[in-house]
């Protein structure tokens, strides 16, 4: 019998979460019943929004159960199959979680996606064209929703929402402005992904100098910002925000730890007639398919080359998720579990 | 030759507010000129927007300049004109001045409006029925969008922004909550103004006990909420937001002095996918005339009984708009002038 490698959460982080709250768990590779599918995983995408699940408490959804094994992304291929939407071979992306083999149900078999790794790599349905991509898409189209000529600037920009975001944005011409640790970082923001200018936070200790650092590269001020760590980042980026500026909040990891940022001048809200709008992509199905095939389309032809740092093995996963919440992967994570 | 007496700012406060930034000066009173019109004024407003124009700095408005007239809102009569749109005795509401008499010039001349006092007091003009009202409306109807049964809470409930959004969201149907300070503003703004609670924040020293007791009269949470003051207060609604809540941002009158109030959770952005939206209401003009009809038939009806403090003598307004910023003012802050 086949095994299943598996990884639970097991205890919830009071503060930093850590390798305690994880453990790996093997299981018999499970039966497939009528309607349902096996797949084999090819790669797991790890994502920050993990970290919110792992709380108990008041969130945008149910805390992920204790005992059981992890939430998350997903592509592989069809191992067996008693449901004839889907084939033996058949390349899919869904909702696997943190295993080797994923049993498709009739709860979560609507979350199922054939895909076609012809012109676009597997890997790339986690990241460039899938909720990552799709994430900045929503964000930038639908929030900020600029004109060509506007200033634009994602925090996290290296990672793989970050590097959707710029070719999204420098397809409707705008300037593109990063935010993103450390030179190396940078460097593949500007030289590769074609941003106009990408600063580095680390070299900055307090708001007050990344603000400085930002203003040099945004002369005109800004008016739209990606939101996706929030923290001193978030501060630093408001005081150069032009008016009736649209912020689209779609991550705060800085306050995932317990320990909130306060937004420092929320007074600007108002004095420049600010839009702040928080998102999940995941409430808006109806833009996924124009979300897409546009990134689809910036994949293939070249146009957005994601960056992927891929860790080898399900016992990996929460050593890289670690990484992953410290800015120490590199573009889109991903565990890779063939 | 008729005296005009006039307030003019004269130095910038550093902190608070205070009488020394105001001197009292007497001007004869001006002629007019082809195409101007003299304005006698009965009643000046004294809003909490003027204290941002008393700093220097980057805001939504130049900074009132040292040396002149302070800005505001006025209604009274002509007195002379030479403009054939306006005759002698005309009831007129515009933008004066803190002085006894207004020359109307051709760069002014489009804010003149004439009004009809014979169903509303001309005080209301510069109230209900006029911006106070049309900001209540505004935020109301075009940021938080309520449906019927909707909670929807404003601070600064016992003023002329939050009376009118009192009697505006009871007329669609919503449970209104205010916040306001002392048991006789709460108690004016349940047994006259007609919401369905009020909650007293100087019984509460930090957001936390404001909080709870907030959630108290607000048992389903709260869909939209009306930002008058920021600080303490916003801290204490942001917690008791629901999912794809609206926050209208229409004043920060606690970080005004010069010592910007944080925001405590900006998470709560992301978790429960809020939108705020800072305004000024002076950008919407396409909105005004159905406000303003609407806030009309409002108090014509007896709906919205909206309570002035007046304070009596152009001398008075310095002292008058200082009480108007640490809350002694009950509802709108006017000056008669007459």
């Amino acid at each position: 019998m086949t095994t299943n490698r598996q990884i639970h959460l097991i205890s919830r982080p009071s503060g930093q979460a850590s390798l305690e709250n994880f453990a790996l768990v093997s299981a018999p590779a499970p039966e497939v019943g009528e309607g349902e599918v096996l797949v084999r995983h090819h790669y797991l995408s790890l994502d920050p929004y993990m970290r919110g699940r792992m709380n108990d408490g008041k969130s945008y959804a149910q805390p992920q159960a204790l005992g059981h094994t992890m939430i998350g992304g997903t592509v592989g291929e069809v191992l067996q199959s008693r449901n004839k939407a889907f084939a033996i071979g058949d390349k899919v992306v869904g909702m696997g979680g943190w295993q080797e083999y994923g049993l498709v149900t009739a709860a979560t078999i609507g979350m199922l996606r054939k895909v076609d790794d012809s012109q676009v790599p597997l890997s790339a349905y986690l990241g460039a064209v899938g909720m990552p991509g799709v994430t900045a898409y929503y964000g930038l189209v639908h929030i900020i929703a600029p004109k060509a000529g506007d200033t634009v600037v994602v925090s996290a920009a290296s990672g793989a929402v970050g590097s959707a975001f710029g070719a999204l944005a420098r397809a409707r011409g705008c300037r593109v402005v990063g935010i993103a640790g450390g030179p190396d970082k940078c460097a593949y923001v500007v030289d590769e992904l074609g941003f106009d200018a990408c600063i580095d936070y680390k070299q900055h200790t307090d708001a007050a100098s990344l603000s400085a650092a930002l203003q040099a590269v945004c002369p005109q001020g800004i008016e739209g910002y990606f939101e996706n760590v929030g923290g001193m980042v978030m501060n630093a980026v408001l005081p150069l925000m032009n008016a009736f500026g649209r912020v689209a909040v779609c991550g705060m990891i800085a306050g995932y730890n317990g320990t909130p940022i306060p937004m420092a001048t929320p007074q600007l809200i108002l004095m420049q007639r600010l839009r702040f709008q928080g998102f999940i992509v995941s409430e808006h199905p109806q833009v996924w398919p124009a979300a897409l095939a546009e990134l689809a389309g910036l994949v293939a032809s070249g146009a957005l080359r994601a960056r992927e740092t891929v860790a080898q093995g399900i016992d990996s996963a929460p050593q890289a998720f670690l990484g992953l919440l410290s800015g120490r992967n590199f573009g889109k994570q991903l565990v890779k579990l063939i």
